[in-house]
């Protein structure tokens, strides 16, 4: 495979993380260090830049820009929700023929990868040498094929330390139920990021519901009236994903559907609130930070950041060597201590395919994750220090 | 006033605050420098730890554990959202007669300092010495008599940087309406803090409503169309004690209300996003980090901390100077540079009184606030980073 002398398009998709800009960073250093990329372009609100032919030309952007943007979040480019349809392939690799564009790197999900394969494909029918890459990248951490996602780690650091400090709240101002709502589309890898919270026995949260698992009503009340009697407060995670007893969101009459087809928007936690102040007679509220899961500034997993940038990186080394038609891929070490290097994985593997929360890391009752999710996440979602307490009892008095 | 020799009890009321350990930080470290005070009892769970006797003794407390708590977010011994009866006056003198108490901390806001005024008539009248002085307490900024509260600083970062990052996201997935949702019980402090995310221009939030001014369904539609025309997406701060044409809070058929008459927990952002939603035919969404904004450990104002501990400290030293009936407040130096010291003011002036944001820091439209407000607010949150961004237009294509 000889050298591929043109330009790199970059180019982001779906909703920005924490570190999306890492690899970027990551996309830019390395474009940088292989002289037959001619440039690099970022194209503006993701593949809609590709279509209406609008880039920013990075290697015009000052360094020390590039350099600070590595280390903030969203995205530095701009990204986009809209569904590639199958005639948009053709226009994107037209766009890319005219300007000589021989390397594509696509940051985004199951839908990203989907249109990347799309375009490599073509390319390869249509006998234009180029080389596409998917950069993986997602706070609900549901693609397939890799250990983790690059932004996963901060969503759930993001999501363990505002359940840890809720429930501190919570825990003395009592007499409260409080639902923490965390992002997801359909799995439940964010909300089972609560467990992180915990350090001593009685920490909570005390209940956390996967959306793995539909959820009754009824379940729901004896749960958390049990945990209420034991405890005097309870402190529930739940995820925006939650379903139902009929497979369908909570408060589904309010929601309403986005150009996929999904769900946005709920109301969910208020409504478990809701539910519980009515049924069981107790002082209950919601909290939904919502996009701050994704977007925080100040609660960043170091590791998360340093793969994300590390995906970036692998992403041209791959294209340079000649590779196509992949996404790169976390590889966890089996050992004992936690070492990730990254590997390479067939585009069609990952493409519209979505990775859940194995049922063995749930427990029996649905109503918490096992230690086995605890030792995959931690390290993902980096040290989570705990609060410092009192001892236990009053003893003056 | 002769040397006073006796137990020290300091009680939380209210919401706790990131700070609000730092304020028995300064209460305990103070204490231990006057021998006459031969212990500091922490009342478990507020003024109903003084009626059920349960204390915490703090002088027997690991005092590395003291240091570190006094930097951590949430109320160490606890508190209470209790709204103490006349008749219960009586049974808190009672409790600090039988155990020689002779100075009380509380901490809190405007119905704490009722609660203190009352205790310190009431042992005046019946001959028993004591000192009783409040420590001034809340993420609301409500409180007269002093330049600001300890626990809004850290509240006002919060929201801060929330806004900051979240519109941060926003901006770079365009074609969004997004209403963040701030705490406020009464009074528009918080919610006005949002005017802090901004560094550029073309920053976010665009709509800033303070509680002050009612708001109208019509006027919200008018301003959130008018954004969304010039910018293409639109963030919005609300608080949560917003209330609508008629004087009620939006969405007040699903709110309860408490112990103290007040409402809790409506719903107002996600009901504002459903207009938005039905009325303009905009996707809109909400974000209601709720207690995070007076909970998180990650994101304190380190002047806060510092003044809320200066809070702590000046009430036992007025007390052992012989002051009781008084209230701590900060004081800031009229110069340029922002400075703060502590002063003491009369707890009949403070209690149960309540300031807002004064009508010249809001504008005519009533969706802003003025530069005054951002110079009042500013040292307080301390300093708020811009976020790195590329060249405003995409060069390359």
């Amino acid at each position: 495979m000889g050298q591929l002398r043109g330009i790199a398009v970059v180019a982001h998709s779906g909703g920005p993380t924490q570190v999306i800009n890492a690899s970027l960073a990551g996309v830019y250093d390395e474009c940088r260090r292989h002289e037959e990329i001619t440039a690099l372009w970022g194209a503006q609100y993701g593949i809609l830049g590709v279509f209406e032919e609008k880039f920013f030309d990075l290697y015009r952007q000052d360094p020390s820009v590039m350099a600070a943007l590595g280390r903030a979040p969203g995205s530095a480019i701009g990204s986009c929700r809209y569904k590639v349809k199958p005639e948009d392939h053709q226009r994107i690799l037209d766009v890319f023929r005219a300007h000589n564009v021989r390397y594509f790197f696509y940051t985004g999900g199951n839908d990203s990868m989907d249109t990347a394969l799309k375009v490599s494909k073509l390319a390869r029918e249509s006998g234009y040498e180029m080389r596409v890459i998917g950069v993986p990248k997602t706070v609900d951490n549901d693609l397939p094929e890799t250990d983790h996602c690059p932004g996963y780690g901060s969503g759930a650091r993001f999501f363990a330390c505002a359940v840890r400090d809720i429930g501190n709240d919570l825990r003395t101002l009592p007499r409260r139920v409080t639902f923490m709502e965390a992002m997801g589309r359909n799995a439940g890898w964010l909300v089972a990021a609560a467990a992180l919270a915990r350090h001593r026995s009685d920490d909570p949260p005390q209940l956390i519901y996967c959306p793995e698992r539909p959820l009754t009503v009824d379940k729901l009340l004896a749960d958390v009236e049990a945990v209420y009697r034991r405890d005097g407060y309870a402190v529930i995670a739940v995820s925006e994903a939650q379903k139902d007893e009929k497979g369908e969101p909570f408060g589904a009459d309010q929601a309403i559907a986005d150009s996929f087809g999904w769900r946005v928007t709920g109301n969910l936690s208020h409504i478990l609130a809701t539910i519980i102040n009515q049924r069981l007679k107790l002082r209950a509220r919601s909290e939904k930070p919502g996009l701050l899961g994704r977007s925080s500034a100040g609660c960043v997993s170091e590791n998360d950041r340093q793969e994300s940038y590390l995906c970036g990186q692998a992403a041209v080394k791959a294209a340079v060597g000649g590779v196509t038609g992949k996404m790169v891929s976390l590889v966890r070490d089996p050992g004992e201590e936690y070492r990730c290097t990254t590997g390479l994985t067939d585009l069609e593997l990952v493409a519209n395919t979505e990775r859940l929360v194995p049922p063995e890391w749930i427990n029996e009752a649905g109503n918490d994750v096992l230690p086995a999710f605890v030792r995959y996440a931690a390290p993902l979602a980096g040290p989570i220090e705990p609060l410092p307490r009192l001892a236990d009892q009053p003893a003056a008095g």
